[in-house]
């Protein structure tokens, strides 16, 4: 192996975008339909979570840290997994990822660990990074004005978070105006949403009002960007949609999250904005074996102090694993390459995988 | 040669999109702007359609099937090939390409080989797949109300079919409301279509209907998706444009055909919903040697079990052949990488070579 | 090397989009900031130009013609550049290109060499492009009528100019109609524009009189497609937009610049149409070490005859250099690839590096 390649093999990573881990035992069919992103449906009886690349990769990389070979058989995997202790599975994992610091997204934690338990694993440190809608619905339940709940609760969560996430692909898209509303417009819009019960945001005046106070909270602002499950409109999760609220986001930092099949737009964004960053999160996790191209096209447009690593790990351990092994491997292939071309020299290889492993994490969240 | 590379050698395939091939001689100019499918004017003089991936894979791949070298000369081949019999050439060609099973969309049939004739050519079993859009052709020339005729000329067809087929892509594409109309929108566009003579059906109700009459059905419906010719507004023809009309398809397999250069977001869809699924059909032949990384991009978010083999032939016997001859040499190509990474097992490779090939065809059109 | 690669290394290119380079010194922040094509503001303080592909690639490939080592650190390049006088660099770098002939857009040409000067530095033959929106300036600030203006000015520049080019991605994109105006609209446009001031011409209707007149004046019609400065909306930017336009514009060959990240896109429109070509232009030097699957995927749509070179060369004299350099590799590997899969003769991929290098731009801009 290269020392490129027992670089990226080893190196220290900020999980800059992920969830909780189960803690308690999933049946089979629980553990096949997690290891499916976009359907929101369970699998078709014909159908296997194995059979994908993201079941070969957990069968490929998974496979040994349960002692089991490589490419074992989707059965003996389960029969393996479904013997031990989730807890057992989470630190096995989660150790192994070889993380220092875990940046948590708790807007969506049903039957996942909290930041409590993550960090009582003993795998790295954990931080929170809040969820925007969360945060609106908070304050929709507050008594008060709304906008006034709704920078309190911010403010206060916000201190002790790292950043915030926006779920708007989820939500209606990024086409449409995303400027900020006035404070009428959003009274009126909130007195609204909470006569109608004050549940799943959708209203597109406090979506935006959300964005715009976490541009000014000023701490890095998550998209969820592109592939993601089938209740959100993949062609209006295209970040070029943000363009308009991005030429007015100022210097508050932007993550554009997963991006798959929109990458190379995103890695667009980031060499036109001083403060737009892109990472591959959930994608690489479901590209399995196709992952190191992926991760060689977000090395296209953006510059490389812009381009960071998540894995989105939520639900079934290996996805906070997979995540790592994924991208150590994809991104010693993808800068092997360009070494072996002679279009790079192996030290700026190394030092590029430092970049996006940990050094850019570490500076715009301010992690030190 | 590897295992692998053996096998996808000589898997038997599905061709589950298909059209005629030629019957009688077609002259050189003909032939070459038969390599040319999104223009729908002659070459310009100064072109050859030997000047594309596509010709220079006739040239390397059919040459050797009529005796020639590989990478005959534009000239050498055109000779060759005219002094042969259309019919014997057809013989030659399909019967290289090692299909089973061709499903043949009769939609389109001008100087092409029909279902019996294709039969006759001794070169694997042949089933129909009804174009939709001829069907609704066929309604506006009957008597009596336009929806009973459809339905009546839809079952009885259906019964012999395996499949419909839309080409919505040319009608306007799929952007818009393909929700089902009401029985008196029906009635109301039926009679505005047959009184201005009931050709082409451009109007987007009964285009819905018909699309919804084959959900009815339950037999796999096909979608030309994306490359096609350039009276199709390609950026309309975009599979995301589909989603809302998927999620009301409920269990009837929609099968996205050809799909560049959408094929990331077929692949998605067929993901996101159990009963979508994806080939890349005419786009191998167009891509020639650049095929191998295009299979390999279908195989990303697509679930193995979800995935088609198709030439979409249609004209030159060649194009029969050679659909088959780039999928082998392309998927074999795509998995060895995976392979040789340490990503997946050989047997898993080749078993998802046999579930392409077949497998998965078999199943979706109940073949057996 | 192959024979493949000694002949890419060494082919007479024709550089059919490029801009003046600079003839006065640089400091190092203009320097590093014309390494960023996206961003329109100065590079934020904790990034820097060289920490991208095109830096990487400066870093590899410009050194050496400086007389430093491959991958010299941008420190040392920064030094040794500087200590150079930009004549000087500027005669170093074209030189290197091997380029025959320069087709310069001189629509902007704030701080760089004007076409006597850049036919001074001796570096090959120098021909102007004439910029359409340049060309509807003049008008507006003519008196009389202003398409009969417009027409005396295009006629006359464009007597000695081999072409013209659009900047409509940067005036409102191509989503929209662009059918040829009537001179009742075109008067009342005009008219109103001059009251204006008659300064950077957004007027649709002018932006649409302006390219019809380029149609009839015959000669190869440039577009800026895709990847540009953040000025553009980037979608609106995509050639698909252009399907309309397409559809009326005759013979008048149009040729789709960059394209990046819509390669696929115009290479299908170059197949689809008689006289649209294409080419990676700027997008190249963006993408360094990831230049090849570029210039790969250019060669999948489009016929061989309808792909041409370009560097879009502006400012630091690297650039200018730069594109061929990476041209030439990047063919040289995804041709190679072709050959060694079996799938393209080696004298065949030699005939498409000369097509795409010179043949193709010399039969359409009528060089000989």
């Amino acid at each position: 192996m290269s020392a490129l390649g027992e670089h990226a093999d080893v190196v220290s990573l900020v999980d800059h975008h992920v969830h909780g881990c189960w803690l308690d035992t999933a049946d089979r069919a629980h553990f096949e339909n997690a290891l499916n992103e976009a359907n929101t449906e369970p699998l078709a009886s014909f159908d296997s979570g194995f059979d994908t690349q993201l079941g070969f990769a957990v069968r490929a990389h998974c496979a040994p840290v349960l002692g089991l070979e490589r490419h074992a058989g989707a059965d003996a995997y389960w029969q393996t997994r479904s013997g031990l202790d989730e807890i057992e599975l989470a630190q096995r994992f989660l150790g192994a990822a070889h993380v220092s610091d875990w940046l948590v997204d708790t807007g969506f934690a049903d039957g996942v660990a909290g930041l409590d338990e993550l960090a009582g694993l003993g795998a790295g440190r954990v931080r929170e990074v809040v969820r925007l809608e969360a945060v609106a619905e908070e304050a929709a339940a507050a008594t008060g004005e709304y906008a006034a709940a709704f920078d309190e609760i911010l403010w206060r969560r916000g201190r002790s978070a790292v950043g915030t996430k926006s779920v708007l692909a989820y939500r209606g898209g990024f086409v449409g105006d995303l400027s900020e509303p006035t404070a009428d417009e959003v009274a009126v819009a909130a007195a609204r949403w909470r006569d109608a019960g004050g549940t799943r945001l959708l209203d597109r005046v406090l979506l935006r009002f959300g964005l715009h106070r976490a541009l000014r909270l000023g701490k890095p602002l998550q998209f969820h960007v592109g592939f993601g499950d089938r209740d959100c409109d993949l062609h209006a999760a295209n970040p070029l949609h943000l363009l308009d609220f991005l030429r007015v986001s100022g210097e508050t930092p932007v993550m554009l999250l997963h991006c798959y099949p929109y990458e190379r737009e995103a890695g667009y964004l980031a060499q036109a904005f001083n403060n737009v960053y892109v990472d591959g999160g959930l994608s690489i996790n479901y590209l399995g074996a196709r992952s190191a191209p992926f991760i060689a096209r977000l090395l296209e447009m953006a510059p490389f102090r812009k381009i960071l690593y998540s894995s989105d790990g939520f639900g079934p351990a290996e996805l906070h694993f997979l995540g790592a092994r994924l991208w150590r491997n994809g991104i010693a292939a993808a800068l092997q390459r360009f070494v072996d071309a002679g279009d790079w020299s192996e030290p700026d290889a190394i030092r590029v995988v430092d970049l996006i492993a940990h050094v850019n994490a570490r500076r715009v969240y301010g992690l030190d």
